[in-house]
């Protein structure tokens, strides 16, 4: 965007809906509510608070949604945590009742994108972003633009075989990252190891007091996550990874784990200038990225 | 290229040169040499020998070989297999010799843009492909263009980790895909599984005579090859995959076992059109493939 203009970005939730005013690559204007129930609702929500933060200047609205959004990014064509939006004309109706071009994109996707483009990759072109959230997720940005793959399914990194004889993860096979390396995996992992935490954070303070068993959780964590990210630079080669989401917090206890696997397992013309990164904008990743994506996809 | 252009094309081996002249995406002369040792005298018999073949309309020469190309495509900058290479500026040499452009490029990544355009995928512009040989690699082709990664290091897809603690991989980590997928690795799993084989192309003759132990080793390497597929199939969600090298003379037995792995592991959008095919090309692949290369280069 050029610096007189200004994006409104949607961060949808399955149980908050945040939306922005973005100029000059900041959140100058922000709120948020509760997502309401109904897709006309949410759309109604959406362009009434758009409306409200209309600026001179807004060149569209980009929502940030869980699931997989169409390759023409005019909805979405699988929302599991938002079924009331599985293949409903969300772009079109909020263009009909703003006037304002509109896109939906995979909201680690457009998380991915803040981070490359505006926090802790800024200056660089090919990153991948791991978010660490209830799950395991991510986004692909290959020499500057978003790599979608060819259904809009790429960069479910999440979901790569650690070991394939292991726990049971949510989308229905056995030791994906994300069963490892998840908040709720590293909460789980805390208990298996002997740990009283019950949550991710409670393992992450009880590891800082000493505590074995929450400490070998992030260890097996970080391993893990270590093992994927190898894989994915001799995979891909890119400059540098973020590691991003709430299970970022662990990042002290992470990074030795994942260094160390990266030193084993990656060629070493991969880690040649690599950067390993933490994230730097929390909540406001995706609010930001929403921004990059319009103006992506409105050049 | 326009129709009336035409390309050489080298496969430089550690064992063996081929050197091909290329026109309208056909193979039109080849010749093989045993390849000489030294530096000069592999770009002198290369630069000899294209000399021979050159015709009217020959845009430049293309040369694939083993290692990692430098961003340039000018020189190799790891070759393991041809150590008189690391680094020799190989392609201006040969440029001073022959008065034709001159580029270099990974085997593999050749091989794959063959597959690719004038192969088992042509007409698909988003293509991983698989090379079963003394090891495991591959090319990966997004949106019609090889992906070289940031320092030319990428589609080293056969460092996957499937077992983490799993056999020691040439490249000095554990449980990498080529230790279950390589031909090497085929008649390393049958002998461990009972049988007499010890080539890969035995153990493929002794599994259609019922022999249990090598029909086992084909089991494994198909798993193994279905649960890395599957993981990049969640991260690069591509058109299709190719099988090629010389051990996809096994893909009937390896096949099944893969789709029964992407079935569970990979993610249903991914799947949506997905195709995984068997290489057509055999030795042609990187005679082939390098003049796409040179095609997309001189652009």
């Amino acid at each position: 965007m050029s610096e007189n203009q200004a994006a409104i970005t949607v961060d949808l939730g399955g149980t908050n809906l945040r939306v922005a005013l973005v100029a000059n690559n900041q959140v100058v204007k922000r709120i948020m509510h509760p997502t309401p129930r109904g897709a006309e609702e949410i759309v109604g929500l959406i362009s009434k608070q758009a409306l409200e933060f209309t600026d001179q200047g807004v060149i569209g609205i980009a929502i940030a949604a869980p699931g997989t959004a169409s390759p023409q990014m005019d909805r979405l064509s699988k929302a599991p945590n938002l079924p009331e939006l599985n293949n409903y004309p969300m772009a079109a109706e909020i263009t009909r009742q703003t006037k304002l071009p509109c896109i939906i994109e995979n909201d680690a996707n457009v998380y991915a994108m803040g981070e490359t483009f505006f926090g802790a990759a800024v200056g660089l072109h090919t990153v991948v972003v791991y978010t660490l959230g209830t799950g395991v997720g991510g986004g692909i940005i290959l020499s500057g633009k978003l790599w979608r793959g060819v259904n809009g399914a790429a960069a479910e990194i999440g979901h790569i075989s650690i070991d394939e004889d292991g726990h049971l993860c949510g989308c229905g096979a056995r030791g994906c990252l994300e069963t490892y390396a998840s908040a709720t995996a590293m909460a789980r992992l805390a208990k298996e190891y002997g740990s009283e935490a019950n949550t991710a954070k409670k393992a992450f303070e009880l590891a800082h007091e000493g505590d074995e068993g929450a400490q070998r959780a992030f260890v097996r964590a970080g391993s893990a996550l270590g093992i994927a990210i190898a894989g994915m630079l001799n995979t891909l080669n890119p400059q540098a990874v973020v590691i991003g989401g709430g299970g970022s917090s662990a990042y002290p206890l992470l990074e030795p784990e994942i260094e160390k696997q990266l030193k084993v397992r990656a060629f070493p013309a991969a880690l040649e200038n690599f950067k390993l990164l933490k994230c730097t904008l929390g909540n406001d990743a995706a609010l930001l990225g929403g921004a990059a994506l319009l103006k992506e996809a409105l050049q």
